[in-house]
């Protein structure tokens, strides 16, 4: 269950509203890697979560506080927003080439659909879906989702970051830059934590002893001129199960030349 | 440029039919992690990466090999689909109880879309997206996407292989898990490689000089009874920069009580 | 089965053309209220019902407007899309900064892609999807989605009206402004008739008898600071059954801590 | 800013798992109106809310409240889940019929994807999508939405308490309905409140000055013999301005015929 | 404007109910190229053709009579859904394994959500969009799409229709597949229309001045054994231009070997 | 299997960066009929083929070709978008109107999300889905759709070619427009040879024996004003199977009125 305060977890006060910005923050919001796919992201891995205890506990606290991030950012969004021009495009650009900018680049849905408010949607207006979250039970393969997710929504938070000088906005991008550096650790901390209680390895690698012993070792080459194998990837031990890396170059197939057999005849696929 | 070659990486053939399971191995085919995700993430990462050598010949040299892995995975399941039922449900059920099991549980576009053969579909009939992929331009941070991504694959290919016994599917499927945990590391490996070269730190910190650098190290409490801070992510250092991490609990929240200033009256927005 | 008449419902003639207008009004033909939502929710349910006489046939005749409806709106947008300009951005910007702004606020792909006609897709190309219909057998269940749907459907009208001093755009949303009005009203008295013939109740309530007769008549707080029992849903009788509205604040929540039970080992979630 | 709570705000214990069941009761966790709309549209509305206290509040605390309904789903949903059987189909079908049935029945998602535990797509598989909410910033046209959802929401929850027997899935559902039935007159009463404090009237009606006034009572009829016009909705006085209806019979249209002017020739659109 | 006529433009009896066959006829409502589809896809097309008379006039009296084809469809669907079982699955499948067939196959979305009626999804329950459809303002490449439409929504309905024996349904089949035979035609008649007319080649072919005078004559073999030379494809003149077709084997690349100049810092992209 | 060779099937390389051209481009990588629609359409139908020769490998040959394209439009993008404008938008604006209109026509995911590369999304930002595209296991019915989306691609190609004289971008698009020219009379001669191998008709015709004899060679009016049998698609033979076509005017439907049988009451489905 859960409850509510008012007070957001760090102040959402831009210096004046600017509805490009405001615009490009619904990346951060919903967009792929915005605070919607990790709170949800973490929420359902915290309720599938069939551990009990520390690990449980800790999404479930992550996935809380991202709900809060949210609402942070949904608030910035809805106050960089106040009087956003909703003018005739034309008329306002003749009298005012800046404002022509500014109605060109906002998106007219923070009008029309919004009325001023944070959007469920992405910078382009797509909306948020399911298919960016995953929950698959196994702790070591979501946290490394979860160090990518907090990767990616870091790296564009950055990038934003240099788009504005408004000091309210900059705060706040600062408090999620440090909550982004703090939870990728968090993640790759939770992956020692696993492998020091003996619940998981480095790599996902279940059913392991049914994987072929060649090829998880080895580094296929498709690029004739390819420098790939100069890489550490294609040289010295593998990081688990200590083995020789070797390099296929030539590809090598197998015999199969994938032909299929003739049709079922009520399907009319052609067939001679 | 690409070439094609007749020849698959690896022999695709099912020793008989079997419409329930090609149905859901259309989950590595085309689901969130099926190897079409890996196949066009790599392409457009490889594509879109700047530093000439050995980084961009490596991503173009896996994503070249996934397109391979689509076609292998979509040729066994054509395979899979041969002879499948396509009779009147009832009747059928009526005779044989099994095969009435069977056209309970295969997926009937398999037939109607389709004709017998795969689908760019998941097990439940989902189309794959583009929102499923993400090529930054970071290779630290689309590294560890490309980890994220190998993981979940392998996974779901370890319980589809359990959910078989059918000795030509397994011989794929140890291929396609040994490629899953060797590509897991290469990506590692590749991140080992980018800190080695100097072009990254262990997680993404762009912008690092501007973050808030109290919340970089605080792990905050959201439920009174959290046993979250028990773990190895709320005690010792951080992973970077080497900090002692603190513990927020409970949650002090800013001032701001989030309160919107009054709206533009032309955007009927409920106001007092 | 449907017939066709050539002249529409309303004239649809700007009295200039005007591209960003075009693109605003593509929220009306196929956003998430546009005209296509309400035309193939009433169609399906007017398809789906099964009770015969003023219902089915009140349905459907709303239903068969609205098809007009989405024609007279892609109307108006191919006209206003008339001589929209397809020049080279930045030389166009050069010579008029109006025509930049439009440039810069024009949908490319009412050029690219519909060649100066309307597009199936809302005012952020976002595509139509009949996840924004329903169509559930139960009519008063039914007619709420339907006045909800037509009340916003007017606001977003009510909205692009202020964006517009074309008169001949003007008159077009003066039409849709009171079908919308009249269309919220005629769902309203829906509702009123289906009570009066003794097939609904005010609310949905199928299952009466078994729903939490706590429950039912019970407002949670979750926010210790909250207003919310201020209002007239946490105090007096409920609508229906005629209960003393109880306040639970704070909430208390059941025994159950949401531990689950230990996973199936063949599908590799964490366990101790 | 959110905190969590473990308990439950209901018990979740099934009598005993049911894998069909927990496939049917994604529909209640992530379907069009399943608790993750109610959930991100009353947050979306409330943080988006202009208005400060007992609004605001309100929309919040059902808000919170709903976030603890997918947790409370969620965890149903992975207990029905124990034990679901992951074998081959045929074969555990030619032993046992009742198996074979089951394995025809369930979601495969739920073995392959999230090991056991509840998806975040509905009972097809279909990812929730933010295309599903709405919050508009108008509160008298965002509690009709509420309205609809939690008729829509209770209709499904009713049907979906037939198909099962377990006392223990019926003791979760009977209060879902239940909260059901009081969260559709709470925002009842939330219309009835905005009227009597004079922030709303019964239907959306901004811009009513502008508005066709004909059209705002008028009953058009597109079918010969259609029984329409004998209903409420066709007959006696509107609901607001206390209008006569007038009914239209036949349909007489404007005078435009919808002829578009000749194309741009750099669009290569047809034209003689 | 439109119109509706009660009667069905072909009945729509079942002999008896068969809610297995009502799932897959969904792929005929609501798939890629189910009614809906050429439906909207018509519609579109007609609103937006800019040139009156014949041509306009024909798009719309198909689009016209596809709506009430989906309707037809429609129709069929609810009434192969009288009586279909709601039981809980288990027990029922123990009593009767046929039955328990039927459960296993039939789409519960059919109880939940529709209440016995069409869904506007596919027989996988995906919603149907406007991805599916174009109108590109250009009746040749249109009437392109419009015949790959009609045939490929032929072929599903001649796979469907090997799988039932009902006589009603086939009835309807036999009508719908006689369509799609005419419509195929119609569109292949209508290019034929405008290049007599002098609207439009064989081919799309605007800006043809400027296309690569070798290129649009030779076919490239990307594989070193293809027998794709033999084809007609690689052999004889062009259909227009009348030019002798060239093979170019192996594939000759540019000189341009894709590399990226170094990216802005601000951005983050890796580079050395 | 598949092989990448570095050098591009034809140059990239744009006379100067263009970040609003970038931007439109977006449509031919990943719109509906962008060059990853075909990509994936002819490997998944190649993949697919059941009759080995010359027709599964002109589909590969074309198919790997595709991939080849992505690659080069993908790697124009990256060129376009060098040092595209990341500045704060209303300040760049009022200092100079030519970069504001940049600003305001310009993606914020080309510089949030990729990072200055391409995106998997189409102008507008949406994400490609595989809903695009079709492989059907019937050749005749999959090359009519082949011409289809080769015909759209071109048009949209041409129109864009018009919105640039940047020659660097002209030279690539005057081999993408040969291209398409020469793909459409590819499958069009793929239809010929067939028909002239014997595996299928002019038009899809499966089933053949069992359509309306009458329905196959009827054009229905739905409009009473309507020139459409003024058209050749009204008037002469068929082309297949050399009936003279009918004119149904007015429509005559059926006996079918489209009543409904009485609701099963466990669906609480609205019936008197
Ligand atoms: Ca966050
Ligand atoms: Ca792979
Ligand atoms: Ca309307
Ligand atoms: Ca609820
Ligand atoms: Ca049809
Ligand atoms: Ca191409």
């Amino acid at each position: 269950m859960y409850r509510h305060v008012k007070n957001l977890q760090f102040e959402s006060k831009p210096q004046k509203p600017d509805a490009v910005l405001a615009m490009k923050m619904q990346e951060l919001v919903a967009g792929q890697f915005g605070e919607m796919t990790v709170m949800m992201q973490y929420l359902f891995q915290g309720w599938n979560c069939r551990i009990p205890g520390k690990y449980k506990d800790m999404i479930l606290d992550i996935g809380t506080e991202e709900i809060g991030h949210v609402e942070m950012l949904s608030t910035m969004i809805a106050r960089l927003l106040e009087g956003a021009p909703n003018e005739t495009t034309e008329k306002a650009a003749a009298a005012n080439p800046v404002l022509g900018a500014v109605l060109g680049g906002m998106n007219p849905q923070h009008a029309i659909v919004s009325g001023g408010g944070a959007l469920p949607f992405n910078s382009q207006g797509v909306p948020w879906n399911t298919g960016y979250i995953v929950a698959s039970g196994n702790l070591l393969t979501d946290f490394r989702s979860n160090v990518h997710a907090e990767a990616q929504s870091r790296l564009q938070t950055s990038r934003i970051y240099n788009m504005t000088d408004d000091p309210g906005v900059r705060d706040m991008l600062k408090f999620n830059l440090a909550r982004d550096t703090f939870h990728q650790q968090q993640w790759l901390l939770g992956i020692e934590q696993l492998q020091e209680d003996g619940l998981a390895d480095l790599i996902e690698d279940s059913n392991f002893e049914n994987e072929d012993k060649i090829q998880d070792h080895t580094y296929w080459v498709f690029d004739e001129t390819s420098a790939g194998p100069e890489g550490r990837w294609a040289r010295g031990m593998t990081l688990v199960d200590e083995q020789e890396i070797l390099v296929q170059n030539p590809p090598v197939p197998s015999e199969d030349t994938a032909l299929l057999p003739p049709p079922d005849p009520k399907l009319y696929a052609t067939y001679d």
